[in-house]
C-alpha cells in the first residue's frame, strides 16, 4: 500500500512559499526541453539553465517547456522568476503530495494532476502551467506519456499546430487521462479473475486479493475525483486563456474522466459485493464441514455405545450372548441403526 | 459478466478525432436506409455510399437515415462530411464504449444511448444526430427496435408525420427506453424466484444467483443514470431544435426513465436485503447442525463412560456386578440419564 | 411481494397516447358521479355516458366528477375529449403503473397518486385533474376514501363549499395522505412485535418477518418520495389554478407527507438494526451450543480414556488393580479431574 | 421504545382545522400564566378563561402567555380567536404528534418543537407563537424548563427586559435546545460504559444495550434534524418579526443545534462500529471454544483408540503384552503422542 | 476515548453571554504577550492586566496579542471590553466545547478552531479575533505552535511584516492546519502496522486497534469538517477585513484542509474494509479448526468402533480371532480405512 501522506515534516515551521522538494528523487538529473512551433515549423532544443529568460511575450509561436526531475530547487526557482510564477505555485510544483487542482492566477492557469503508471501502479505528480502562448509541464520521472504529442507536433498531423497553447495543454491532459483507461483495464481483468476464483475455490489469498483491490480503488477514486473537478472547471471556459474551440475538446476529456469515475464506482460496488459472497461461502463451507462431523458422530457414537455394552463384564450372566446368532443379531441391529441415521440425514438434505 | 471497459488500447497515442471502431463487429455489412416524409407521403430507399451528399437544406420534408453496422470507417467518414459532423462526434459514434450523453453542437444535437436486449442481456450503443430537418441513427446490429416507428411512419397513423424531426427523435428515444421495461420485467421475475428459493431451501446456487443479479443491476444503473440526464436536458427544451409541443412528449419519456431508475434502486435494496437473509439462514442452519451434534454427544458420551467403567478389570471384585439385577440397574440408570438429557434440551428449546 | 413492474408488454410498439388499460380490472362496472355545488346548494347525479359534454365554462359553481373503474376505455376517451385532456394524460390515467407525479398543462393540472389500503396493504392509483372550476378524480376500485369529503360537501360544514375547486382538490389529497398514517400505525405495531420477539426467542419466522417488513418499507418509500415532490410543487403555488389561501392548507398536507417519510425512514433504520441484532443473537446461541458440547467432551473424553486404560489386557500384571481400594482410587481421581474441568470452565465464564 | 406514530385515527375524516387533542393528557388541569413587562417593570397574573381578550395592540410592553396542559379544547379555541390564530395552527398545537417546524403566518410566527426530558428520556411538544409584542407558549406538562427565563425577567438581569418579544422567543428556544445537551451527556456516558463492557466481557445484555442506544439515537436524530431547519430559517432573519440584534443570538442557538446534531451523528457512527466489534468478539470466542474442543478431541481420540486396541481379545496371542515393560512402553508412546499434539497446537498458535 | 460533550451543566439556566470557563484548567497562569510590528521594526512585551486599554485605532502598525490560559474570567472580560467584543464572543472563547466556526461581527471576525497535539492525540481550542489592524489569539495551554510565526516576525524574513493583520491571521491558521498533517502521518503509520498484523496473525488486539483507530478518525472528521467550512468562507473573501493578496494564501490553506479531509475519508474506508477482512479471517480460521476436528473424529471414530467390536464378549465364539493373522488383518483393515479417509479429505481440499 502506498503511503497516505508524504512526510511533510521537512516543512514544518517554514514560511509559505518556501521551496522544498517533497517526495523521492526519482529522476537522475533535471532535463529541460523547449519546443517552439507555429503552423509552419517546429524547433526543439535542450535548456541547461535559466540565466537568460526565453523571451516569449508578443511572439506569434507557441512554446512548450517540459521539465523532468524536480529536485534541482535552484534551477526551478530561476525558471519561476522568468515566467513570473507565484511563490505558492513553485512550492506546489515541488511538493509532490498535492491533490489534483486548478488554480487561476489570471496571467496563467496552474494545473496539478496525478499520472498513473499502469505497470507498477504507482502514481506521479504532473504540473502544467498554461500561459497565453506557452505551456510549462513538470514531471517527476522520465517517461513516454507525452511522446505522442511531441510526434504529432513534429509531424504536423492533425490540428495541433494550427491551434494555440490551450489546445496543447488539452492534448497533454488527454494523454494523462488516457492512462487511466489502461489502469482500468488491468483492474477489470483482476476483478474477472477474482470472480472466477470466488465461484471455484475461494481461499485466503482470494480474500487478500479482494482487500488489496478495494484499497487500490479507494486510492484511485481519491485521485480521479479532484481530476474531474479540474477538467470540469477548465471546460466551463471561465478563463480567457481557454478559447472557444478548445472547450469542445475539453468536454471530450471531461466525458472520459466521468467514464473513468463511473467504472471505478461500479467496480467498487462489485468488489464490495464479492466480499459478502466470500463471507457467505466461508460460512457455507463451515456448514458442510460441520455436517460431515455431525454425521460421523451421530452414526458412530450410538454404535460405540452398543459395542461398549457388550464389552461390560456381564458375560457370565447369559451364556447366550456368546452364541453366533446373538453376535449377528447385534451386528444387524447396529447396521440398521446406521442406515436409519443415514436415511434421516438424507431426508434433511444433509447428504 | 460483461467487461467493464472495452480495450481502448487501439487508440492510445492517436490524436483526438482519430476514427477507429472500438467494439466487436456485430453486423455483417453496413446497411443504410433513408426515409423521407412529410404529412402527405413517405419514401424509403437504400443508400450505398455518400459519393453524393443528400441535399436536405431548405427541404420541407423530414429525412431519417438509419445506419446499421459501424465497422466501415471510411463510409461513415464521408457521411460525417456530408452532414458537417464534428470529428469528435464521428469518433464517439465509432467508439462503442461511450457513456450515454447529450452534446449540443448548435447545428445539431448528438445523443448516445445504450439499448438493452432483454433476451441475452447484452447492450448495444445507439447514436442519434438530430438536425433541423433530419435524424441520423447509428446501430451496431440489425434489430427490430425501430420497426414500430417505421411502420407508424409508413401507415401515417398518429401524429408522427405531422410533427418535425424532433418528434421523430423522440419516437426513437421512446422505443429505446421502452426496452428497459422488458429487462425490468425479467429482473423482477428473477427476484421473485429468488425470494421463493430463499424461503424454501437456500443453496450455494441461490447465493451465486443473488450475486449475479446484483452485478447486473449495478451495470444497469450505470447505463440508466446518464440516460436520465440526457432526457432531462432534452426535455428542458434548451435547444431550439426541440420545439415546444415535443417537450411534453419528452417529459413523458423522462417519467419513464425515472420509473426505470426507481425500480432498479428498489430492486437493489431488496436484493441487498436478500443477501443478509441468506447469511442469517446459513448461520441458522449451522446452529441446527451443531445442536444435533451436541445432543448426540451429550447423550452418548456419559453413557459410553459408564459402560466403560463396567468394562474395567475389576469384575472379580464384586461378583454381584455379574448378577442380572445389577445389569438392569445400570441399564435403567443409563436410560434415565439419557431421558434427563433429552428433557434438558427440550427445556432449552433445542428440540 | 407485489410485482415491481406491471406488464407493459401490451403496449410495446404502440404510438404514444395509445389508450390501453394496464392493470387488473378491479371494479365491476364504471360508475361516474357528478357533484355540483356552490356556497348555497349541492346537486349530485350519476352520469351514464359523455355523448353530451357537461357545460362548465363560465359557471360559478364547482363541479366534481368522480370516476370509479378504468377499464371502459371508450367512455374515458369521450370524457377526455369533453374536458380537452391531452392524449398523454388519458394514457397515464389508464396505465395504473405510474409513479406519483404532477403535470402542469396550463389549462389544468394532472396529478397521479398511490392510495394505500391499510387492511390488505395493496395500493391503488388515483388520478386527479384540477381545472379552473372542476375536479375530475379517477379511482380503480369502489372505496370509501372520498366519503368524508362528500359528506362535508353535502352538510355544508366547514369551509369546503366556500372555497373553489383548488380547495376541493386539496381535500381529496388530504384524504389520500391520511391513509398513509393508518398504514404507518400498522407498521409500527409490527415493529414493536418484532422487537419483543427479538428480545425473547428469535426464530426463523422472526427473520422472515424482518425481511418482509423491510421489503414493505422499501416499496412504501417508493410511493411516498414522489408524493412528497408532487405536494411540494403544488404548495409552492406556481400554478394560477391554486389560489393563495389554499396553499396554507397544502403546506399542512406537505407537513404530513414529510412526517410520513420521516417515520418510514426511522423505521427502516430500526429494522435494519434489528437484522444485525438477529445475526448477533444467532451467533451468540451458536456459541452457547458449542460451549455445552465442549464442556461435555472435555469432561468425558479424558475419563473415557482412563476407563479404557483399565480395560487394557494387563490385569494379570498387578493383582492389586483388582483390589477395592484401587477401584475407589481411580473413581476418586476421575471425579477430581471432572471437577477440575468444571472449575476451569467456571473461571472462563462458560458456565 | 416510544411509539413511532400516535393514533391519529381519532381524526380520520374530520375536516382540516378540526380541534382534537391527540396525545395523552399529561397535566391535571390547564394553567395559564400571563407575564407583561417592559424595561421598568414586570407583572405576572393567572388567567382563568378568555371570555375577555387581553388587549395588546399598540401596547409598548411585551406580553408572554404560557399555557400548561392541552386537553381543554374549548379554552384554547377561545384563546386562538383572541389572537387571530389560523385554525391549522390551533389544530397543530393540540396534535402533539407534530414534526418540529416553523410556519410564517405574516402576523405571527408559529414554531413547534420537541423538548426532551433527560431523566426519563420522553419528549414533549412545545409550541410557540411569536407576535409583534407577544409570545404564546404551549406545554404539555408542568415543568421547570422556562423557569430561568422567568427569573431573569423578574430580576431584570441581563438584556432580556430591554429587548422585544423576539428576544423572549429566542430565550425560550435557548432553554429547549440546552436540554438536548443534558441528554447528550447521558448518552455519552452510556457509550463509554458500553465501550468498557465491550473490551471486558461482552454479553447478551451488551448487545441489547447497543441496540436500544442505537434506536434512541435514531429517534433523537428525528427530532433534532427539523429543529435545525427551524432555527436556521429563524436566524436567516426573513421575517420582520425577528429584529437584527436578535439574529446574532439565534445564530448562537443555531450553532448549538449543529453541535448537538454533530455529536449525535458521531455517536451513531461509534455505536454502529461497536456492533461490528461485538460480532467479531463473538466469532472470536467461538473460535476459542472450538479450539479447546479440537485440542481435547485430537489428543484423546487417538489415545482412546490405542487403549481400545489393547482391550481387543487378542491377549492370548502374545503373552508379552501382559509384561510390565510392554505396559510402560504403551504408556510412554501415548504420552509421546499427546505431547506431540500439544507441540503441534503450540506451533499453530492455538495455545 | 475523549468525552463527546463537555459538562455544560455549569451553565444551565444562565443568560446568554454569561462568562463561565468550561473545560479543564490546563495552564497554570494566564500569560499575555503583545507584539507590535510594521515593515521596519518589531516590539514585544508582556501585558499584566487591561486596566488601560492599548490604543490601536489609527495606528499604522499591526498588533498581535496572544493569550495563554482561559480560566481568568475577569481579565478576559476587561480585555473584551477594550476591543469591543460581543458578549457571545467572550462566552465562546471561554467555553472550550465549541465546534470550529467563523462569525462575522463586521468590525472583526471571530474564528474558533481545534488544534491537535500529535503526541498525546488531545485537542485544544484556539480562538482568533481578526480586527482591521490587530489579531487576538487565545490558547488553552502553553505550546510552541505559533513559535515559527513569532520567529519570522522577529527576523523579518519573508512577506509577513510587509502584509497586514489578515496575513498574520492566515499565518496562524496555517500553523494550526499544518499540525493535522503530523496527526495524519501517525494515523497512516498505524494503518500500515494494522495491515501487516492483519495479513500475518490477527488477534483480539488487532480488533481493538481497528476499533480505536476508527473512533479516532470519526472524532477527527468531526473537527476537520467545520474547519473546512471556516477556511472556505474566509477564502471567498467576503469580509473587507481580508484583503485580495491574502485570499491566494488562504486558498492554499483551504487546499490543505481538503487534502486532510480526503486522507481521513480514504483512511476510514480502508479501516472499514479491514474490519471486514478481520471478520472473514476469523471465520476462515474457525473453518480450519473445524476441519482438524472433523478429520480427527472421522478417522478415529470408526476405528474405535471396530476396536470396540473386537472387545465384545464373543471371543469364545471363534477361536480364530485370537490368531495372529486375524489381528494383523484387522489392523490392516483399519489402516486402510484411515488412509481412505485421508484420501477423501485430500480430494475435498481439506488438507
Amino acid at each position: 500500500m502506498p503511503r497516505l501522506v508524504k512526510a511533510r515534516s521537512k516543512k514544518t515551521g517554514l514560511p509559505p512559499g518556501a521551496l522544498v522538494h517533497i517526495g523521492e528523487r526519482r529522476a537522475e538529473k533535471t532535463r529541460i526541453t523547449l519546443l517552439e512551433y507555429d503552423d509552419a515549423q517546429v524547433e526543439e532544443r535542450e535548456i541547461k539553465d535559466f540565466r537568460e529568460c526565453p523571451k516569449l511575450e508578443g511572439k506569434p509561436t507557441v512554446t512548450w517547456i517540459n521539465v523532468i526531475g524536480l529536485h534541482d530547487v535552484e534551477l526551478l526557482q530561476k525558471m519561476g522568476d522568468c515566467f513570473g510564477l507565484h511563490p505558492l505555485v513553485l512550492e506546489d510544483i515541488l511538493n509532490t503530495d498535492q491533490r489534483p487542482k486548478l488554480e487561476d492566477y489570471e496571467d496563467y492557469l496552474y494545473i496539478v494532476l496525478k499520472m498513473l503508471h499502469a505497470d507498477d501502479r504507482t502514481s506521479e505528480q504532473v504540473s502544467l502551467v498554461l500561459g497565453p502562448n506557452f505551456v510549462l509541464s513538470f514531471q517527476e520521472t522520465e517517461g513516454d506519456v507525452f511522446e505522442p504529442v511531441k510526434e504529432r507536433l513534429k509531424s504536423g498531423k492533425g490540428r495541433i499546430r494550427k491551434f494555440g497553447a490551450d489546445y496543447l495543454a488539452y492534448a497533454l491532459l488527454d494523454c494523462i487521462v488516457d492512462r487511466y483507461f489502461g489502469v482500468l483495464e488491468k483492474l477489470s481483468e483482476g476483478i474477472e479473475l477474482l470472480e472466477e476464483q470466488l465461484v471455484a475455490t475461494p481461499t485466503r489469498a482470494t480474500l487478500r486479493a479482494i482487500h488489496s483491490l478495494k484499497v487500490e480503488m479507494i486510492l484511485l477514486t481519491r485521485s480521479v475525483w479532484p481530476l474531474r473537478e479540474v477538467i470540469s472547471s477548465l471546460q466551463r471556459g471561465e478563463s480567457p486563456l481557454i478559447k472557444e474551440p478548445t472547450t469542445l475538446y475539453l468536454r471530450d476529456v471531461y466525458d472520459h474522466t466521468i467514464h473513468v469515475m463511473d467504472t471505478i464506482e461500479t467496480s467498487r460496488d462489485i468488489v464490495t459485493g464479492m466480499l459478502d459472497i466470500y463471507l457467505s461461502s466461508v460460512s457455507n463451507r463451515l456448514n458442510e464441514v460441520m455436517k460431515v462431523l455431525t454425521i460421523i458422530a451421530t452414526i458412530f457414537m450410538p454404535l460405540t455405545f452398543i459395542v461398549g455394552v457388550y464389552g461390560m463384564n456381564f458375560e457370565k450372566l447369559w451364556p447366550d450372548v456368546a452364541e453366533p446368532w446373538a453376535f449377528w443379531l447385534v451386528m444387524l441391529a447396529m447396521a440398521g441403526i446406521g442406515l436409519a441415521m443415514l436415511a434421516y440425514f438424507k431426508k434433511r438434505k444433509w447428504l
